[in-house]
């Protein structure tokens, strides 16, 4: 096609409309002191097929504190070849984050929350870890080390998303029992204004790697709820990681950074494609809106929370929870 | 490829050591209270080929509140069917922005300035926006409607990206002069905390649509400042919008959202591919330090700010700026 030089568009009418409610649904404390952000969240592990006895490397915990915090961990598994399992740095990064999640100092702050579960481990290993914490004002908070990845999605189209963050191909920034690994101050430190009805999803790059933004849109899309959309993802992703003939979003970043099938394969047209296999943890939060009863009493509850309570805090790993 | 199973690393010692500069430059008042965090700015424009005469309808401000401020307004061309100037809009848009900065109650809340600057129009017409202000202490607040888009880049990588907002494709959310269009609570609004040395990459979709992350990240690691890189940026995006062969962004997402070539020519191996023909505005800004005299005025300027000093406020489009 010639240099294209479309002409952009003013919005027809069609698509304003459904725009306006979310302008009456943010969450300021100056319009409606009473309303308040929490997260419903769904969660679902699905370890690498060779790891399925041991449960996988993944660990995550969720709890309800503020609007909602959660958190994943993804234990690097080249420890292994040290004789290391990988699973009990991960594992305990989670547990001490559980712990810490209820110290005031840290609840407000998810960098200050990895400096401290960081400092408090003894296990040998490292991690890739990422937390998001809402406040009650509907402002999510993350940090994040490495390459779990965080998005928000916001009227059928992902409004924000992290990046993620590494030394070179597969060797992500992680916090590692080691002094040569990164630290918290060295995490991405962000925040995003949540509305109700954003739903958030979040994962270990066994997730992201083996998953399409346009799917992880049409399974929320057809998803009744977060616990659903969890698992929809999670299965969805594993199914991709061990398709030799899927090109993952891993086997096309591979490729950008010059990995390939052999020059006499690629003569004979083949490419390197294929899933990445790993453990896949999904995290799917969505934010509703509650009133808390004044101090007469006599709020009412707008919204229901769904089923996929918040309040369910607790560490897991696939150990647990498959 | 089969399915890999790629085992993650560690990273090396060699990788460990450059990271640890980054821990002793972050802006912590409790750490150095007299460190401030502040931008060195560089801007270019280059109006699409059709509008070099008029300037083309992008604009953007640049101010030094706080530690440094700046936005960019994008006139949607649609509006020139309907006769109307589309410039009009985004350079009322930007000088209001550049009146209201100076408000004490929007000085430090991008989504307020935003609001603020949009009812002050008498314009008709409408733009995309991004708002971008950094705090002394290194916090960057972002505030965006629509597809102007901003990238923070550390140690040679892109660490955070905004996303773009849309009705659907070519039709980006917009503030306008009709009831139609969104306001300042469509936002994307967003912080991310930055280090000294980050540089930050925004421009309107005109840049972002003709240049890969891969080729902003070489420009940026070549240019020795930012008005260069600036420059280098626009016309490296410039070159691939008039680029008929060029694979570009644009005409990737084209392709992705169901946009291609007839089918005779997909017969005859041909695809949609070329740069689009647009507006290009390019603002490169770095992350300093700098140390405020303390109240015995003993204090010491630790790094000097470069020649593109923050504090070159002001407004423009192209039309001044060519």
């Amino acid at each position: 096609m010639a240099a294209s030089t479309a002409s952009r568009l003013s919005p027809p009418r069609l698509h304003a409309a459904p725009n306006h409610p979310l302008r009456r649904s943010r969450f300021s404390p100056l319009r409606a002191a009473k309303l308040e952000a929490v997260l419903s969240i769904g969660t679902h592990v699905i370890p690498h097929p060779r790891k399925v006895e041991t449960g996988g490397e993944d660990a995550f915990f969720v709890g309800g504190d503020g609007g909602g915090v959660f958190a994943i961990a993804d234990g690097v598994s080249g420890w292994a070849e040290k004789n290391v399992n990988p699973a009990l740095f991960s594992r305990e990064l989670m547990a001490n984050s559980s712990t810490f999640i209820k110290d005031e100092e840290v609840s407000q702050d998810p960098q200050i929350l990895l400096m401290k579960a960081h400092a408090a481990t003894s296990s040998i290993g490292s991690a890739t870890v990422i937390v998001a914490m809402l406040e009650k004002t509907g402002t999510l908070k993350i940090a994040s080390v490495g390459d779990c990845g965080l998005k928000v999605i916001r009227k059928g189209q992902v409004m924000f998303s992290t990046c993620p963050q590494e030394h070179y191909f597969d060797c992500p920034y992680q916090l590692s029992s080691e002094a040569i690994g990164q630290t918290s101050q060295d995490a991405l430190v962000c925040t995003v204004n949540l509305m109700e009805g954003d739903m958030i999803v979040s994962g270990s790059d066994g997730f992201f790697d083996n998953i399409f933004d346009q799917e992880i849109l049409a399974v929320i899309n057809e998803s009744p709820g977060t616990d659903e959309a969890a698992k929809a993802l999670a299965e969805l992703a594993r199914k991709h990681s061990v398709d030799v003939t899927f090109d993952s979003p891993y086997s096309m970043e591979a490729r950008s950074r010059g990995f390939d099938v052999p020059w006499w394969k690629k003569l004979l047209g083949a490419k390197l494609v294929g899933g990445k296999m790993d453990d896949i943890t999904v995290i799917v939060a969505q934010v509703k809106t509650v009133v808390i009863p004044d101090d007469e009493g006599s709020g009412i509850e707008l919204e229901k929370v769904g089923g996929e309570q918040l309040a369910a805090a607790g560490v897991a790993s696939a150990e647990q929870s498959e």
